[in-house]
């Protein structure tokens, strides 16, 4: 990033007030009558009706519409471990998504914890506050215990946006992908370069719309993980392989599919000529990914190609998820976020590419080309269509999984596209 | 209150939308550019400086204008203890006051957590999201190690408001009440009916504003804390005096200043009459007093009365200090509210209350009378005249004692009314 893009980064968090967020008050003040209600001596009342019913927070609090974005700070964007207070910006940028894309009001909550235990102790103290919980950049392996257990501890939807994010837009492009290059899920060979929480997140959900493990080749740093390793963790062994494989060069020979989710420039021109025809190729790592889409294309013209950039196609950007996950399930006020409600995700996700896009749309972008296939299987972030199709997917999915506290909202669906957009 | 009144309490909670508080964008987003600051990969740059130098996170996020409002429900306004989120309403109605008066934002934070230890551990775990914490409705005697714990371990002020604020407004009214009546602080006999944590903390700040320990004699549910009980926690052992009295009945005689923080009707025209020459009377518990006011100066009509009632002169009302002593703390960055800064608020409130009250005041109340005398020894909530009073004694406190890490800010003190009226 060029000097003066840095200097606006600092500027635009600095200036004229610090930070991008604030809190407003959404009911009436201007009196000491309206003081009244707001505060002593009306308060009272909804706080006897929530000690009545606890359901009654979700009518008299702002509660169903609060959600928390939590860090340790242990992985922040590409940058690392920097520290709980170091990750502020990037979990109110999130807290910027979620007002912008899907109305949700957010906290951000920074945590200092001297263990994984000490982290879920403290979250799950708190939890109650909120109608959910978005966990951010947490390092791997610790991310997947921390959520686990908050799951089992909470009554409210919790959920690791790095892992089940990444890996909801990834599924959803990944299949429109594979649609278009003629290869059925079932029997494609995927290698994924990664073996960090996104990585597994984004192999599990595949395997749960439809890929076999048994096709699945992941590398971590040290290459391959196969069978005879000794240095797996729990989460890395479940992708460990019978293999003789042991480099990517190994790995990617004949492969249908490469996700990249590791480290810049780690595929080379020499490993994506070895793929298999119409190779699908998903560099994920940002800003610069696993290879350049250029020099993808230069070399394989036949390549479907996605990266984490938006100044070329096929943007994967968890924005197109998390905002409305979140909103369908607190629409319906789920008690968490399961498998059902992702897959929901991933095919609303992947239906909306194959739809014509609106004329708004394609005016935000400059680019050529717009409608399904290889330059498009993945919506972009300005179609506010996400809103209404993704949110309704998931909530319906919560009320047919038995997870949703709330019936159907009659708002939903939306009958037409003038519904969204006129 | 009416079935009227309460209805309109859970109207105003519930519709439109639920709750009180939204959280809005104070940065651009209209654009795919101005996400990109807001969000990924812009926000690299705020997150490398935080990481630099923590005290970064004021210039970049929101932290130096956000107060947590935190509470475990264990001592929720009048009502006792009915769990963290029943509290919810009322965190969140702290939050309105605020944002109303003096523009701060605000998060709730409902603590469950098994133990003081636990609570402690939690809030301290996730205290540097923000610039400072409000304890709220934690009950005694739990709510002094607590608050003491944190204050410890935090690096941002902690201020259990049930305690200090509503110590710092009534010894305000308090120190003018003593000079309208010709009585010296030192010499005052003083009755504290009531040894919860907002009364143990008006003693203590009335102690720290001149009166002598050996003049109060404090009374809980037993009757007189005497040195000679050996059911008393440490906080109550404190006042304890070696003394004959046993009831209020005993102690009331002959004495100066009664403050009540107990119980509705807990003082009787009995008692009232047994005080001495021009009594002070601050009968504080909500909404119905020890004694009622009018009660009070039917008996004795050289009464000076207090209550915590908006419809009598002298409301003891806390939104008087909480507000703006937060404000002076977060605009110095101060790391505590100390007791200079408590004392500086005290002194900030009474001398308001001696000049005189602008027209815009006046108009908002319907009571004849008010200026400086019996009727009026406490500034009224509408007097915004106190954002800029409290705030600027409270601030300019904390940098002559040595807490401040900024400077006191150069817009403090506005130079006349006009300044704060226009």
């Amino acid at each position: 990033m060029s000097d003066d893009k840095k200097q606006a980064a600092l500027d635009y968090h600095a200036l004229p007030i610090p930070g991008k967020l604030s809190v407003e008050l959404t009911k009436p003040t201007a009196t000491a009558k309206d003081l009244s209600l707001a505060y002593s001596p009306g308060v009272a009342e909804p706080v006897r009706e929530i000690a009545r019913d606890p359901e009654n927070a979700y009518r008299y609090t702002g509660k169903g519409n609060l959600v928390a974005v939590i860090s340790d700070g242990t992985a922040i964007l590409g940058l690392g471990n920097l520290g709980p207070l170091a990750s502020k910006p990037v979990m109110e940028g999130k807290g910027v998504l979620f007002k912008c894309f899907a109305g949700i009001n957010s906290v951000d909550i920074e945590v200092n914890a001297e263990s994984p235990q000490a982290f879920i102790d403290t979250v799950a103290r708190i939890a109650d506050s909120w109608g959910g919980i978005n966990l951010e950049d947490i390092k791997a392996p610790e991310c997947f215990e921390i959520e686990r257990a908050l799951i089992e501890r909470c009554n409210i939807p919790v959920f690791h946006d790095d892992q089940h994010g990444t890996a909801i837009v990834t599924a959803a492009g990944m299949l429109n992908a594979l649609d278009i290059a003629g290869k059925a899920i079932e029997k494609a060979s995927i290698v994924c370069m990664g073996a960090g929480a996104a990585a597994i997140a984004c192999m599990k959900l595949l395997v749960s719309c439809g890929a076999k493990p048994e096709n699945i080749v992941m590398l971590d740093r040290k290459g391959v993980i196969h069978s005879g390793r000794e240095d797996l963790n729990e989460y890395k062994a479940m992708f460990a392989c019978e293999t003789s494989k042991r480099t990517l060069d190994d790995a990617i020979d004949g492969a249908d599919v490469f996700v990249g989710l590791s480290g810049p420039g780690l595929m080379s021109a020499d490993h994506i000529r070895k793929m298999a025809k119409d190779p699908i190729v998903f560099a994920c790592t940002n800003p610069d990914p696993e290879i350049h889409p250029d020099l993808a294309r230069e070399t394989r013209p036949d390549v479907i190609m996605a990266t984490g950039r938006s100044d070329y196609p096929n943007q994967v950007n968890n924005v197109l998820g998390f905002p409305f996950i979140f909103r369908g399930a607190l629409d319906v006020r789920a008690t968490r976020i399961n498998e059902a409600m992702k897959v929901a995700a991933v095919h609303a996700i992947k239906d909306l590419a194959r739809e014509p896009v609106p004329q708004v749309v394609l005016d935000a972008y400059e680019r050529e080309g717009m409608s399904f296939g290889r330059d498009y299987i993945i919506p972009t972030p300005v179609d506010s269509r996400l809103l209404e199709r993704v949110t309704s997917a998931v909530a319906q999915a919560a009320v047919d999984s038995g997870v949703a506290r709330k019936p159907y909202p009659s708002h939903y669906p939306l009958k037409s596209i003038e519904d969204v957009y006129g």
